[in-house]
């Protein structure tokens, strides 16, 4: 998994900063999360191909999530793209979406399919053979999901050496491959666990940004590889987070540890802040695996 | 007057190009024209005062002319801004901001004023004590409108020496700036152009952006002193011009010409053609005064 931060600053985009975008790199898909205004051009400068990406995820329709999606669609209608495009967000996000083509008598050639969400509880929204995802709902001031991307578990890996020496006929390998014991050229039966490996550990990722401090969520993405949790506010504004529905680095580094991440990567912060690192200090006296991160930033897992 | 272009690329935002917007500084207003995607940062990397900006015209509905309006009028709100914001566009404009503030619950703090223009003649807009502007209904694939930005006629400057010698009373000179004669401290009439100068010829400038080739408007913007006209293509694409209502450099320098502009600035150049300078060459060929707008230049006239 590969995960490009486009942009990761609340409120607005300013000069140097961009309001929040990533690209989750997972099994040969490009997954788009949230889409501030500016992401198009954050989506040029770290060079990642538009064709690539099939499936957008918005998390809430605050501006700095989602007001940069028409822009993408409407650069994806003039590069004139025919791959269909599912988008998945909140109820409202194809009224809003649709609005603006129609005024702008600007339909897109290619298939916009809109699965708007509304449930308060976790849903798979996304699944093929090798990837599910799932909603995270959060408590934030509007409507607003966290995503959970799942590997599934992958096939088990050959031992080549052990099933050359149990002479086993090379149309056997995928039922191996998949569990099965099989017959070996003389007749025996050969364990699977005999002559092949566990797949890899399957790997996580979740999002949840915007949020207030909610245990809730722990049970969904317990044990997750990487969390990225926003943490809008350092202590000395904690007094902020309750009202606003944010969280601090504090708050967020509690989630992942209670959560037993692998890896917390903090985000979101507001730019009222000259310096980020000071998140990473305070977020790591309650948990130590902690990275920031800042646009263009790419974090291999 | 001083023209700031913010952006003047067609189509869409790239690395180093920006969609329409730009600031025209008229008599102390800020007058914000269009508000492409990214706006908000070009006025920040140019260093205008958000809080100058009071009246905001939007051309027409197509997304490089006013995808950066919603995030622009959500920025304002966060930086707390009190003062009413004019609005001038065409009909949809409100409902589709409205709409957005509502699903993001974010509505602002300060008035937010639309003015939805419906008009296929050219119409006053606006109108104070010293400027005027009117729209300039132009030809493309949705309804659009240019802008006449129009300095009202001032007041005629006292010739002080003159006035001495007529031995005037300076209670007077208000009348005599206005135009009228007045009686000097002998009880003579002074004829009004003895003592007086014509005031500086007021300025004016035309936004026609985006246009096919359309003669009609050439009598509204009659003797401007600068025009700004959309050069989308060059020569060896002008067959692209008509079908999708837009105009080459050839075709803005020939309106220029028939209207007697002072002086043309092309722009909306599509982001085909690595150097725009062609633009100036061909425009060139039919009228002589022709600058190339380019994001982040300033004109000062």
């Amino acid at each position: 998994m590969k995960l490009n931060i486009l942009g990761c600053y609340s409120a607005t985009p300013r000069t140097f900063t961009n309001p929040t975008s990533q690209v989750l790199e997972i099994n040969n898909h490009l997954f788009l999360i949230d889409c501030g205004e500016g992401t198009q051009v954050q989506l040029r400068k770290n060079k990642i191909k538009f064709s690539r990406i099939k499936h957008i995820f918005i998390s809430h329709l605050h501006g700095d999530h989602y007001f940069g999606l028409v822009g993408l669609i409407s650069t994806f209608r003039l590069l004139t793209r025919e791959v269909d495009l599912h988008i998945y967000g909140p109820k409202g996000l194809k009224e809003v979406i649709t609005l603006q083509m129609k005024l702008s008598d600007s339909w897109t050639n290619y298939q916009l399919i809109f699965h708007e969400l509304t449930s308060k509880d976790s849903e798979l929204i996304f699944e093929d053979d090798k990837v599910e995802v799932y909603t995270i709902p959060l408590q934030h001031r509007v409507y607003t999901n966290g995503f959970l991307f799942k590997e599934k578990e992958g096939e088990r890996k050959l031992d080549m050496n052990a099933v050359r020496n149990e002479d086993i006929n090379q149309a056997y390998y995928r039922k191996l491959k998949q569990g099965f014991d099989v017959e070996n050229n003389k007749g025996k039966l050969v364990k699977n666990d005999a002559v092949t490996l566990p797949p890899p550990k399957p790997k996580s990722y979740a999002f949840c940004s915007d949020t207030a401090y909610d245990e809730a969520k722990i049970p969904l993405i317990k044990g997750v590889d990487v969390l990225y949790h926003e943490s809008t506010f350092l202590e000395k504004n904690a007094n902020l987070c309750e009202k606003t529905k944010h969280s601090s680095a504090i708050q967020a580094a509690t989630i992942a540890k209670k959560a037993n991440a692998g890896k917390l990567i903090l985000g979101h912060y507001s730019t009222r802040y000259d310096d980020i690192s000071l998140f990473k200090t305070e977020a790591e006296t309650v948990f130590s695996h902690v990275e920031l991160a800042d646009d263009g930033k790419i974090f291999e897992f």
